[in-house]
């Protein structure tokens, strides 16, 4: 039987490829679609979803907007890497689906309590302010879920300081929610994003697929990895949020071991940093993990095999 | 025309007599009544709300609950004032109205959204907690809200700690997120609410309205006065919540003058802290303000007349 | 007898004016000057303080210069109110002392090593980085000194900062150290200096002594004024530093309370705040003060009386 | 020609085996030894440190006592490692040489002052308070030492918090003072001496040197051993502050890179961690480095060398 997820994302170049991977993989079935301002701001990444929706064919999957902005912080943006649009590089098609009239934060509220217990697995790759308000203004969710597994972070390593990445830098405080909450985390950061590159031979497997998603995802990835390249020097683009999609699929694809992890949401220099404490075996009731070892692969075998199964909906 | 409200609150001893001032004063329109966790648990200040609501014989007014703890802070209550009910003193009827469905982040969005722009006086006699989610989630309420009066903080005094006060301290970020939001703030701290002492001529008055609310309110403020005199020393106990909506019924009572305020969210002695920028004088945008002199004896006349108003509904 | 004080300055004008006080006043016998970066650069402050030995007929006094940035902050100066050299304003004569060679810190710890115990007051009118390295180098000194006044800091007011004066908030650390050493402190801060104003009526007394050290004063308060004038709006300028010499001879005229005070060193908003807590009378063994009451008249009484004892020592 | 250096530390266990590199092995020449609170107080460590020189037979180096506590910070000490006397574990003798009148930060001073420009190098294997105090006290040492080398932080571990090391969480601000004081620092971290671990193979050639010294260290190496298996489940306990010495003697066997390096003051969860920052090439004007790779033969190579030159002084 297929994980039931809702989506929460920011498209975001490498969140349209893990919405495409959500749809096209039989393991994942796709309750819900919600956006947050993050990498571009929130009418654009909203209008971004609903696009990626049109690519991928995607019809009977409610889509909602949320939080315009962080709790407590200024909002930013990334436009140094995905453009203006936020998804910049391919041409983008007019929208075929309307956006639920709900607010992001109550479709996935109502979405959980109207599921089993245990059965909805909330999968994040943006900043996490839908999710903290969702567990402040309804606590009952966090025994409800399955778990959250959310691209974030990082225990090595940061990009937008040197121990921070973006999506909890953005808003730190909700990442403090999220992961203070009880709830189970897997956190899938940099130390792991960063092995998923997609390196020519990859982009060569997503181009022999030859339909028009596939196509998409090509003229995103060019786009995309000419950022990297000339923002943080990467060779290959880091393809980040398909990751937590993927440990969703198969964690031996994505690899987590349990770690305390906090976060830090007042230091100069390291707000935002996911401290994990590696000192000691992480005790019996921690509810945190961290995703650290990716099969590059089988990964990457994973978002080929989405496009395929997706085909060409338009035609 | 009344000044429509809604009152956001955690009764709370001076939470009820804001209640009852609310209800009682003729330039009040009382649209609905909200509660989050403060005084006392969210459970235990929101049945207080509705036990007051009999007592006062509010019949049309929903009443909901909303954020159960701060965002960001673990909780905290004050039982050393408020008892272990939050209402501790007089004999507690049960509730005759029913709790309204929504969460009260919800009611105090549709309740502004449905009412003509600029007609909604927001009054928060709490921690911020439930203003805050509101604007976060729906901040179009913003500039459509006429403005926030609220009871909290205080320019050169604290009580939880040297320069903090509780309402604020509890949920600083809250404070944060609705003192910058950029709707007009009247701030109704400890500066003004000191004034506000229930000495024994105002209790006097109360009782000799003879009425069973003049009874209730009576005993809440034997026991309140109590608590205030064992443990912060106080010979008559200041009643703060009512200022707030006395403010509302006449700023000539409770007077304010304008002043940039800014909340400290970091500090390790000024955490919570209201800061005021008396300096210079506010320039023309500014969008704060403090109330720091009392009329006492118009202020304790409203309270009084409010009762007289409310006569005895239960009979 | 006499007693026996350290001043610890950063001339500036009404350091400046703090010297002549110590110097021409009979209940004081001044044992050493130290200099610290402050409202202007080390060697500027330090020369000033050369300077004003000249005008003043200082020929027996230790001078020595110290600490020539805060602890921890990045260095910050006065020029918008002492101006380029520290001491605009009058014709600065070359000095004719040579500055001790001792690090200031050295002349402050042996000076208080060498007298007996309890007989030394520091009297500190600028940041407070050389008195904070003095008690970390020889802990010793921090016993045996019979107390610190200084001017600094603030109960309800700030300058340079909402909540912050600028001695205070230019080296927060130190401040934090000197107030928590466990000596006596008596800070003589805004609440009371801001009562302390040059008046016309004052700068008529001052003018009116007739020597070339009041025509010096006279010239410092012509430029010091204009300065508050247009930074602050201030009609008569407040000169602070004398303020805390005129404690240690008079403490009717310069009034002060027990109670506790800390500093803040890490919030956002009010960083180098000196918290003080008026919650509840201060404790038996509270080592704090704050100067709150001025005696207008005495005080400038004190200055003109010191200037008529100088004399003219260059004549 | 031998290295200059002047040793800061507070011995401790590792400290002392630092100690004896510095005196056996002849590309070092010991000019100073000084002591600050750390692992254990004041007295303790300078006790410690006057044995170890009469069990390591130096005679003719000047030791000075510093600071008693750290900068800003409350004491913090680690008996837990090092025993209640600092240095349990062997018998320790009577010190024979008296310790120099001067306080360490003078010393420190006067060394480097009365050395060529460049020639003096500070290895600090303890908190960085009398390095701190030093350098505020005579900024022109900052630009006279050819470097510091020190053992404290780590890149991505941790030991008293999951990302804070000892000696920097000790005395943060002084840990600030230091790396951002613009000369050359080496920052050999937990990364490295991680690697420098006491096993077996290592504990067995130190005792075939078969010296009094020799012994003394394996007494050290007892209890130390044990300790660290007690309190944090090494095997064979990291030996950290001889590996500092170690860079100076050879810094092939113990690598550092270039990279730019910070002191967190703030953090709730990071307070003291060093931030390193990876994500780029070090720029070319980095004055920091970290290391990173330990030749751990040729290390303890070092170590029963320095132990063999010692021989036996007491006999």
């Amino acid at each position: 039987m297929p994980t039931k997820i809702i989506l929460d994302c920011d498209p975001g170049h490498d969140d349209a490829v893990a919405i495409l991977l959500a749809h096209g993989n039989p393991e994942i079935e796709l309750l819900a679609v919600t956006t947050v301002a993050g990498n571009q701001t929130l009418p654009k990444v909203t209008r971004n979803a609903l696009v990626v929706a049109r690519v991928a064919g995607i019809a009977d999957v409610p889509f909602a907007a949320g939080a315009e902005r962080p709790l407590i912080r200024e909002p930013a943006t990334a436009p140094n890497i995905h453009g203006e649009s936020g998804l910049d590089g391919p041409a983008l098609p007019e929208p075929t689906i309307e956006l639920d009239t709900r607010h992001a934060v109550d479709l996935i509220i109502e979405t959980i309590m109207t599921h089993e217990h245990g059965t909805v697995t909330l999968v994040a790759t943006a900043c996490l302010t839908n999710l903290a308000l969702a567990a402040r203004k309804e606590p009952r969710i966090v025994d409800r879920v399955q778990r959250v597994v959310l691209m974030g972070g990082g225990v090595h390593v940061g990009n937008r300081t040197p121990v921070a990445e973006f999506n909890i830098l953005v808003d730190p405080e909700a990442a403090h929610i999220v992961f203070s909450a009880g709830w189970p985390v897997v956190m899938v950061g940099l130390d792991l994003t960063h092995q998923a590159l997609a390196t020519p031979e990859v982009r060569h497997a997503i181009a022999a697929v030859g339909t028009g998603p596939a196509r998409f995802v090509g003229a995103l990835l060019d786009f995309y990895g000419q950022r990297y390249r000339d923002t943080q020097g990467f060779g290959a683009p880091p393809v980040h949020d398909p990751c937590a999609v993927a440990h969703v699929i198969d964690p031996t694809i994505v690899r987590a071991v349990p770690v305390p992890i906090s976060i830090e949401t007042t230091g100069t220099l390291t707000l935002g940093m996911t401290v994990a404490d590696f000192r000691a075996p992480a005790p019996d009731d921690c509810r945190t993990s961290a995703a650290l070892e990716l099969d590059h692969e089988r990964f990457w075998g994973l978002v080929v095999d989405a496009l395929e199964r997706i085909g060409d909906p338009e035609s």
